[in-house]
């Protein structure tokens, strides 16, 4: 099982944003699904040992999290407008401090980075960590930022993770995730020039 | 300067589809679009040395190819929907067999991957080919196809084309253009962990 979780620090906490307005209404809600897409997405398939957790710190509820299980999701497509949809319908159920399912293998929970903290052994993906393609065993939960940086406080929390670098471009998050999974993907199936 | 092309192979010649059902009004669309992202952004930044061409293969004017270019593109936002709206402003000017600019960065001209095929020295991704991490000196122009296989024409066009792989498993090729330029980058900057 492989986790990510993709702080989105504007991203709106109701479903009072329009579909048509990701990024502005959303508060950059067209990152994250975007990084839905990336973290789930096969060609013609679903990655369904995969869970990706968007940490949504903006208007007016914060902190929010919706976790999207690629083992349980149905009706997602891979634009952006189909994962907005479901986050705006996760947006819109009544939020408690358990994960709720607002459809199949979506749920959502009030609480944000330091609750998922204490559930998984997180390492960062940042420009200045160990490379992945030369580091030894890589861990299975990686937490990204979306179009800013860390708050200082989400950098208290991070402090002690391990970190790690996908390469020398400074990239999205969504970019960055399919990076990982391709590393991940080579060392699952041992894929080298030798074995093919 | 690298390129990257991509076969669109239901996308819609004119502007008459919906911002807001790009994948269905569109002829999926929306696969382009992503296309256009993962081929020109980095974070707060665009690859100005690449070019994105989309080879639009639906109704009702097939084919028509829209370039989007690095260097002078502006106005571009990475959600789907912007790329969508400057491809739907490009379809709905008078296009000819020269490339016309439609918005800065952003041409078309009528013709598709056979006219594109005499310019460029085009590599395909495709998961039966050379994994780009061992190969050699890579190629600076690379076709994909969307969510569809190529056609039988199409394949003919490509028979004699070097093939590459990004990696074991069959992926989008939005996150296919990511791969390469995750490999392209590293060789640019000789990006090991030796001079880290």
């Amino acid at each position: 099982m492989t986790s990510f979780a993709i702080i989105g620090h504007l991203a709106r906490t109701d479903g009072g944003f329009s579909l048509n307005d990701l990024p502005g209404s959303g508060g950059r809600m067209d990152v994250l699904c975007r990084c839905v897409n990336t973290s789930l997405f096969l060609s013609h398939d679903l990655r369904r040992d995969v869970d990706c957790y968007l940490v949504l710190c903006g208007e007016p509820a914060a902190p929010k999290t919706i976790r999207f299980s690629g083992n349980a999701v149905r009706s997602l497509s891979p634009d952006e407008r189909s994962a907005g949809a479901l986050i705006k319908k996760a947006l819109d159920i009544p939020t408690g401090s358990e994960f709720r399912e607002a459809a199949p293998g979506i749920s959502v929970r009030k609480g944000g980075l330091a609750r998922l903290m204490t559930e998984h052994t997180f390492a960062v993906l940042d420009e200045t960590g160990t490379d992945i393609r030369t580091a030894g065993q890589l861990p299975d939960a990686f937490i990204l930022s979306d179009h800013l940086n860390f708050t200082g406080d989400e950098e208290t929390l991070i402090a002690m993770c391990p970190r790690y670098s996908v390469g020398p471009a400074c990239l999205h998050a969504d970019h960055t995730i399919t990076v990982v999974h391709n590393e991940l993907d080579r060392r699952k199936a041992q894929w080298t020039s030798m074995n093919r």
